[in-house]
């Protein structure tokens, strides 16, 4: 039995728990509110993130971080990117005194603003300094929501040592669930954060009313500017073509639990950005990514149309109808571009 | 002004006769129907193929293959695959009297069952036996309902040579749909033709009651064993990154107008095949492309998994379910093979 401690009890962290749990492991869970932990450990019930469903009650969540990472054997993080570092530097306090060095797994999708940085980097920068072989970064079409209710669900783990990636699939896959391994952690991260940004822009589409054809023009779109800014972090142009780049993409473009992408349907029709994030009570994780990736394309000078056209709607008061028109009058050219 | 001939009158055929004919172009339709022609020609209607849409009254039907041909600069081939080399043997009679060379460019997407030829080889056997630089692919995420709605939409034009799919690229493009070249005209129809397998497919998941983590698990390891036929058959690996590869593939498997995508989910609710196809009223192109599929994985021991899942349930009798559980339980391993 491997004892796994999973940061951060959202929707996707409460699964991953449960759902580690179904599979016979000694799972803690760490909520930063004590009333979500109460609610976890006596009803195990998470009402707040999760509707109609029940966590396998072997599971227990705590506040008490330290109490969380007692005798681990892996550290899950399912923190929002926001949260990453502060929680990391709080893990690497504990593991200190404790002496432990557990794998760390990420399941956050986001690029920290300001630094500019993947998850794994502030892992290495709070964490591990000395090589990213211990980390494994867990990505794909994944909604909560569907593997809660076990729907067939398919997702990479990749690491730079495909051996640690591959203990983690032996632990994390079961009958509903089945993961595939990776050693490009730079590529699966860039997809599963920018796809927030796109995600965002097929919600306005839709919200506009545009129909099937723009949504798989969009996508398309998007997964080329994704790859671009992927490839110049180092990462591998096929891993964009896999699980944690179309795939992903796919499921939060063209699903209606995807909040980046019911965030982009009420811009789209017309609603403001505060009152829209307002609502929403859940992070919208495409909202900061595409500040960082605004702040990349500037120092790459990266061509990224559609993540520029949502940095300039969000933040600089463009008005959507514009962008579209300057998308689609754009330099005719061929489709790629290597 | 530029003649464009169109042949095959169903939906995608007259939508795109109807925007050739919005761009300026003189455009004559060639439907194999005389009522169809005679419907078209006067109310400007194609009533049986589009419900509630209006032809631009320039274009001009007809079944008189010769009429239709005469003096045009591009043919554009819009029937079903089955119907391309009997089409082709007319087309070449009819130029070799006129002695004309017009540009040959394909929207019909599939592989020959028996010949496992795709389209362009075709008209290579029946039209111009010297070479394949006149001839241009014209494929992408373009359901015929939603471009007649004027939804943005973009699409591949491929040729062996570049310009020549850049000067139907400026033919063809107009405020709504744009278009893009490549000069990978074999791994564009592989993506066309293949998607219409994986569509199957998805509606089968889809009347089965599966999510969208599943769907998009489907979309994305479907990709990769399209890309893997397509690289057999020398295409190149990227284009399935593009437009008419995962673009084509998400319109296909994620819309109400996908004829493949319903047909799937008639059978996954459990009506038998033959009562499905009698039902749709159109051609289910995934329906005889899995058999062309089917005989090219045997001949160059191809692993295409869904594929042959789907040939199996169509024409073996094998039972939906122990498929997806013999899927689910394929050896792990890693994502991405090379």
């Amino acid at each position: 039995m491997t004892k796994i401690s999973v940061l951060g009890a959202g929707s996707w962290g409460s699964v991953l728990a449960s759902m580690l749990a179904d599979n016979g492991h000694e799972v803690a869970l760490y909520a930063h509110r004590q009333s979500i932990a109460d609610e976890i450990n006596q009803s195990h019930t998470n009402s707040h993130y999760m509707k109609d469903w029940s966590l396998n009650p072997a599971v227990w969540a705590s506040p008490d971080l330290p109490a969380v990472l007692q005798d681990c054997d892996i550290v899950l993080f399912a923190v929002p990117t926001s949260a990453v570092r502060s929680v990391a530097k709080m893990v690497r306090q504990t593991l200190d005194e404790s002496g432990r060095q557990p794998y760390l797994v990420s399941a956050t999708k986001g690029i920290e603003p300001g630094t500019k940085k993947l998850v794994l980097q502030i892992f290495k920068d709070e964490i591990y300094p000395d090589g990213f072989d211990k980390m494994i970064v867990l990505s794909g079409p994944s909604h909560a929501e569907n593997t809660a209710q076990k729907d067939l669900t398919a997702i990479t783990l990749a690491s730079t040592s495909l051996d640690n990636a591959a203990k983690m699939q032996r632990i994390f896959s079961n009958d509903y669930v089945r993961f595939y391994t990776s050693n490009d952690p730079v590529g699966v991260q860039v997809g599963g954060a920018v796809k927030n940004v796109i995600a965002i822009a097929a919600g306005i589409l839709a919200g506009l009313g545009y129909g099937d054809n723009a949504k798989a023009a969009l996508m398309t779109r998007g997964l080329a500017e994704i790859t671009r800014l992927g490839v110049a972090f180092g990462g591998q142009p096929w891993t964009f073509s896999g699980l944690s780049g179309i795939g992903d993409l796919i499921v939060t473009c063209t699903s209606v639990n995807s909040r980046n992408w019911r965030c982009g349907y009420q811009l789209g029709q017309g609603k403001p950005l505060d009152e829209v994030l307002a609502n929403m009570g859940q992070v919208v994780e495409g909202a900061t990514t595409v500040k960082a990736v605004h702040e990349i394309c500037d120092k790459y000078s990266l061509d990224m149309p559609i993540s520029a056209s949502i940095y300039k709607v969000l933040y600089e008061g463009a008005e959507i109808k514009d962008e579209i028109k300057l998308m689609m009058n754009r330099q005719m050219g061929p489709e790629i571009r290597i």
